[in-house]
């Protein structure tokens, strides 16, 4: 961020009816959101989450407490109104979309879904590359697209969400292969394992880490080899969403490792991003360790379907609010601190 | 809470479309206000927000970084709209009244403000006790008459924030000698105190604590000994919230040193009380630990007025939806668990 502009931004604020830093993470996320709109009036404008959802092959190796059918029936779930996520964006006032990235179903044309279905679902990457160099380039190409129509509604800022039985075993494998880090830092209990279960996982994943050990860690190689087509085109998503200057919101575990590969792609996009809470998966935290991020929510969720994201967004509107309504000492009549 | 309802709370929220105890936070917030409110189908209702103002004697022995007369200039700043928690309740769709308890000013007939002055501000507790037994009781009467009429208005949940410039020194005091811990522990930087400020007023404080040594611990005798007018009402206004079923929201650490006394009165409202969030001063954390409370944010914030209560309550709001409004996996035909 520009520096003199960045001085401005503080100043306004330190001149609010507060004590200095008082607001903590609001004053930080005011700064941040200032920055990216290069202003000191800044507006979160038609805020919009999308739920990225794709079938992993990898749900086939039992490596997830849920069957792999879920993965529709949640969508469909979603297309009702029913799941979490409908009700948090509710609550937050935000517009909801679904993009089906390659869900192995037919929806046929539903009301609030967005057909960019790839493929009905990666290949197991137990066995062969999750997708293909074209089916990547694909996601990302679809994502640029989408972003643009979201933009074109006049959204400044887009929460990221995910749905995929198996992605926080794709997440976990690219985030051990992106960093270099043992993977059983990386693997969680997902949506609920048992000790049992999650030794299942871990050995299935170390086994599919070894048959693709000579593949590169670059972002695309990553999502190509492990990734699924909700993950790449989250991916491609945020960097476009970044290019436009928008804000970047992102959700937990799953769309924090879409999230390091967008950045690897496109190191500029960390101005614009927001962590919107730290989740209970265990590679979350080292993950937002390694990023430097502060996450704005502390609140034990280990959901996905961009539900950090709704559940923040009050906070960030929040911050916005005081950096442009808040009374200043001068016009308030309010002495300022005596040393 | 009765066994029977929390268990069918409890297997209501498990009923629906999403991972087991996956929503982490929210999951207890809806469990407690269903609790609070001894049914299946809460709802928060007229929210408010109280903000108990007064003055302190002992903020002229130097203890503030800010000038005494902040309090009723803050209290027009309130009555004005330019505060942080006009700000941040009307982002949360909350009412907000503001209570002078005792501010040393003349505010003659204001709007949104509630007239309930017990005197001009405390005695400085340097010198002697604060208030006398019948101006502490007087408080707690007055609140009261409060309660009833926020409830007249259908309100089911208060968030009670303060303004009183000098009133971390009192709540430190009264910490340290409610729960028998060094004042050390209990002390923290206020409004924003450099370090020899801090140990200026400690030294002050500990000067204080002596004096009142005989005094003894219970909730009256440490309101009335070190509290402020806003405090001993506010204190009062949880009794009766809770006593009426109220949801409490407790803000930062005023408002959890006056929770204190109010518990200490009426063990009971403990089942009422939410904190809000974990504020930056020191005594708070380790006043939050000793009352096993989970605090719904930490957003590092210092400032007091009820801010964390608006800031928390769009989340306790999300909880609510999420056990009125969601889908069960029988009513979105989504697969349970396998195994």
């Amino acid at each position: 961020m520009d520096t003199l502009l960045k001085g401005q931004i503080q100043a306004k604020i330190d001149q609010k009816t507060k004590p200095l830093g008082s607001l903590g993470m609001l004053e930080r996320l005011a700064v941040q959101i200032s920055g990216i709109q290069q202003t000191l009036t800044p507006a979160l404008n038609n805020p919009q989450i999308l739920v990225f959802a794709g079938s992993h092959g990898i749900a086939n190796s039992g490596v997830s407490a849920y069957p792999p059918a879920v993965t529709a029936q949640m969508v469909l779930n979603f297309l009702q109104g029913g799941a979490a996520i409908n009700v948090l964006t509710r609550q937050a006032g935000m517009a909801l979309q679904v993009v089906d990235a390659g869900v192995d179903f037919d929806f046929g044309a539903a009301k609030g879904l967005v057909n960019m279905k790839v493929r009905r679902g990666t290949r197991n990457f137990l066995e062969e590359p999750a997708m293909t160099t074209q089916e990547c380039s694909l996601c990302i190409e679809r994502a640029r697209t989408l972003v643009q129509q979201v933009a074109g509604t006049g959204c400044n800022v887009i929460g990221f969400g995910e749905m995929g039985i198996g992605n926080t075993s794709a997440a976990s494998v690219m985030m051990s292969k992106r960093l270099q880090r043992p993977l059983a830092d990386c693997v969680g209990m997902g949506t609920g394992l048992s000790d049992v279960q999650l030794a299942h996982k871990l050995a299935i994943l170390e086994q599919a880490m070894d048959r693709h050990a000579a593949v590169g860690n670059s972002p695309l190689e990553v999502l190509q080899t492990f990734g699924g087509y909700e993950m790449a085109m989250m991916a491609g998503a945020m960097v476009a969403a970044g290019e436009r200057g928008m804000v970047i919101l992102v959700d937990g575990f799953i769309a924090t490792v879409a999230y390091l590969c967008a950045v690897g792609i496109a190191p500029e996009i960390a101005d614009n991003a927001i962590f919107c809470h730290e989740s209970e998966e265990k590679g979350h935290r080292i993950l937002l360790q390694y990023l430097q991020a502060q996450p704005v929510l502390q609140l034990g969720m280990r959901l996905g379907e961009g539900t950090g994201c709704a559940l923040a967004f009050p906070i960030l509107r929040s911050a916005v609010a005081i950096i442009n309504e808040m009374a200043s000492f001068d016009s308030a009549g309010v002495n300022q601190k005596e040393i």
